[in-house]
C-alpha cells in the first residue's frame, strides 16, 4: 500500500483562494495524494492571519467536498515553533501531519528549513501570483472592493460571509493600520 | 446553511478503535455532521499516547473513507494546554476546530471544563467499555495478545503494522514498566 | 449577594495615569465594583511596557487606598497569550480575574476578541485622550519634560521616583531609539 | 516612605483557610504590610488546585475587606515556571509582586529556591497544622463532611457555595480517585 | 577536515560519575571527538535533577581539563521539549549541539526517538551499572553514606562540596520523600 | 579554589568575529577565567541569528583550541526568555552558566536587566566597532563582499564555508529583504 506517493502542501490559507486550488490541482498531477498542512495554526485574529485553524479547516473541507477531492487529500494543522526556533519546524511537519514523500512550497524560509533538515521539496508554478495572493485578497476585502470574490472558490466566499469574516478583516485592517 | 447540526467528538484515539467507531455512528444518529477532535495532539511516543497526531489523522481518515463517512466528518487536532490550565481548554476547542453545536464526551474532566465554560455537552452510550478502551487495546498489544485485532477497524490494524506501531507499543510498555 | 454588578477594566497601566483614573470613576457610575485587570502582565523592561506587573499593582493600590476606593475594586494580573493566540484571551480574562458582568475597553483588538467569545463589552468615554495616554506620558518622561507629572496621580509620580522609574524610561527610550 | 517593612506570604490558598488567616495575622506582627502571593496561579480544575486564581483573589479579598485588613495587604498572582525550572521562580516572585523585604514560607522547596537566589525567608509558626491544611479541607469537602466549614473564614464558605465550589471539589476528587 | 568522526554522548549527568567517564573513554576508542550533551538542561532543584546545567558544565569541564581530554570534547546543553513532544527531540539535538555522526545512548526512550527520526545510535557497554548510576549515587548522598565519593571523579566530589551540593541533595530527598 | 575570578562574556556571536576575540583577550586581563555565554540560543535561520547554538559552540571552540585558550574558558548556551519577560533573564544566566563574579557587556538592555537584578557588570572597550560588528559582517557576506574574511578568525571563515554558512546568510538576507 505504501506505494502511494504523497505530497505535502504547506500554506497559511488566509483564506484558501484560487491560487491555492490551482496549486493543489497541479500537485495532484505530480503525486497521488496531498496533505494540506495549515501553517501558523495557533495564530488568529490578526490581519495577516484573520481566521482560526478551525475556520480554515472548514473552508478547505467545503471546497474539497464540492470538487470531490476529499478522498485524495488529508487536512492537518501545524502550529508555529516558539521563539523563532526554525530548525525544529521540519520535525513539527512530521509530527502534525500524516507521512509524506515530498513537500511542495515556494516559501524561501520553508525551503531553507527543509534543506537544513534534508527533506525533499519542490517549487510550485505560480498562477497569476500578483492577484492570487492572500495579502492581495485581504487588502481588497479591507478596501471594500468586491473583486476579491473572483479570486476565491465560491464555497469560501459564502463561508466568509456566514461567519462575519468580511467585517473581521475590515476591523483588523483598520486596527493594524494596513489601510 | 447553518441549520446543519454539528457534534464535536473529542478523544485521544490511541488508537482509533471499534468503541470510537460505534460512538461515532451513534453520534451521527443525533447530529448531521461530526467533528472528530484529536486531543493531546502534541504528545507522542509514550505508552499512553504512542502515535503522533499525524498518524492518528491518517488512521481515522482511512476508516472514514472506507465507510464512506468522509463527507460527514471533519478531522482536527487539539493540543493540550500548558501547565494544567484546564480553564482555557474549551477556548482551545473553539480555536482548533470548525464550529460545533454540542460536544460529545464521557470524560469527566472534559465535562467539568465544558461546564465551567458554559458549553453544552452530552454523554455517549458505552459499547463494551471493558474491552473497547485504548488502554486495554494497548495492553493487549504490549503483551503480544493478538485479540487486539478484533477491537479495531481492519484499516487501523493494517496501518499499525505498516508503521511499526506494534513494536513501538511493546517498547514503550517495557520502558515505562507498564507490563 | 451576586446582585452586585461588576465591570472589568482592562489596561496595561504603563503607568496608571489620570485618564485611567477618570475612566475608573466613570465605570464606577455604571457598576458597583470594578476589577482592574493589568494586561501584558508578563512583559517588563521595554519602552512600551517599562514596569513589572508587581510595580503596577503597587502604584494602582496606592492610588486606590488614597482615594478610598480600595473596597470597590479588585486588582489582578493577566499575561499575554503565547504566539498571538488571541482567540483564547477571553478565557484568560475569566481565569485570571474574579467574575465580572461586563468588560470596559476601548481597545479594538480586545473588543474583537470579546465579540469572538460572546462576552459583553462597553466603550469608555475618553478624557483628553491626546494627553492622557501612556505613550504620550512615557514620551514626555523620555524627553525630560516635567509636564508628565500633571498627567498622573501624585502617588504614581512619587512611586516612579522611588523606584528609579524615570531613569528606566529614559534608558529604554534611548535603547529602542524612540527619541 | 520605603521604611515600611514588607513581608511576602506565598501560598496556593486552595482554598484560603483559617491557618492562612492566623499565619497572616502573625506575619502582621512582624512586618507592616503583607503581599499575599497566590502561587500556581495558572493551574485550576484539579483536586490539588480546584480554583482559578481569579476565584482565589475574590475569596481572599472578601475576607480582607471584612477584617479591615485590606489597607495592609497586596494580593498578587504568581504562575508556575515551565518545565520544573525552579531556579527562576525567585525572579518570578520579584516580577509578579510588589517589592518585599522578606518571604514567609514553610514550604521546603520554596525555601530551597530562595536560598539558591540569596533571598531572605522566615518560617511561620503552625496553627493546628493537621486540620488547618488545604488538603485536609478539600478531603473533608470531597467526603461530604461538613466540618470543613469550621476551618475556613465564613466569607470563604459562602463564596465556595456561591460558585458551586463544593460540587467541583467532589467531582475532581472522584475523577482523580482521591476518595 | 570533516573526516573527523564525531559521537554525541547524551546524559543528564546528575552528577557526572565514573560510569560516565568510563563510557566517555570507551566512546573515544570508537570516534575522534565526543560531544557531551547535557540533557534536561532546563530542570534543576529536584532530586532527579539537583544541579543546574551551568553547574553540570562546570563539573564536567573540570574533569575534562584534569584528564587533558578538553581538546577532544564539546560540551553543550539540551533542554527538554515541552509537553512530552518527544518527536521533536532529535531536532533539538541537532539545534543545540555541534554536528555529530552517531549518538551513543543506552536510554530506550532516546533510542526510540532517534529511530523515529532515522538518526544512527549505538549502545554503550555498561561498567558496574548497579553502582555507577546517578540515582544510586544521589541515594547514597541522601543517606549520608560516604561511599558515593568512590563513584565520582575527585573533581566532582570537591565541586559538589564547594557549592553545597551534598546538603542540597539531602534536602531534596527529604522533600520528595525519596528517603 | 573559589579565589579564581570569573567573568561572564555574553553575546550572540553571529558569527564569532575579531571584535569578540579582542574583547575576550581584554577580559582575560581583568579576570582569570571567562564564561562565554551564547545568547538567543534558541534562535537560528534568521538574518540576525543565522547559526544554531551548536554551530556557534563549534566555531568558538575551534578558535579557543587554536589559540590555546580552551583551559581558561567555559562555553554555554542561554535561550531567550518567552514573551519579553526580561526581568527573569538574569536568573537564566545563573541557571545556564557556571558561577561568575561579574558580567562583561556593552548591550544596554542586558545592562538594564542586570541592574534590575543587582548583578555587577562592566563595559568592554570597543575595538573598531564600526567594522567589527556582527551586522556589518553579515551584510558584507550578503553582498558578496569578501572583506568579511578579514574580520573573523580564520577558523570561523573556514567553518562557515564548511557548513554552507555563506550561502545561508545570502538567502536569509534576500528573504528578509535586508539587501
Amino acid at each position: 500500500m505504501r506505494e502511494i506517493m504523497r505530497g505535502l502542501f504547506i500554506g497559511r490559507f488566509q483564506p484558501f483562494h484560487l491560487g491555492h486550488l490551482k496549486a493543489l490541482e497541479w500537485i495532484l498531477t505530480q503525486v497521488d495524494e496531498v496533505i494540506i498542512a495549515i501553517g501558523s495554526a495557533n495564530v488568529a485574529l490578526t490581519f495577516k492571519n484573520p481566521f482560526t485553524v478551525g475556520e480554515r479547516i472548514e473552508m478547505i473541507t467545503r471546497v474539497m467536498r464540492e470538487l470531490e477531492l476529499i478522498n485524495k487529500i488529508y487536512i492537518c494543522s501545524v502550529p508555529d515553533t516558539c521563539g523563532e526556533m526554525h530548525t525544529i519546524w521540519p520535525a513539527y511537519l512530521r509530527h502534525w501531519c500524516p507521512k509524506f514523500d515530498v513537500v511542495f512550497t515556494n516559501d524561501p524560509l520553508s525551503q531553507l528549513c527543509l534543506e537544513y533538515a534534508n527533506i525533499e521539496y519542490r517549487s510550485i508554478p505560480f498562477f497569476n501570483r500578483e492577484k492570487l495572493s492572500g495579502t492581495h485578497i485581504r487588502t481588497l476585502i479591507a478596501k471594500g472592493d468586491p473583486k476579491w470574490r473572483d479570486l476565491v472558490p465560491p464555497q469560501v466566499a459564502s463561508y466568509l460571509e456566514e461567519i462575519g469574516g468580511i467585517e473581521r478583516i475590515v476591523k483588523l485592517a483598520r486596527m493594524e493600520k494596513v489601510i
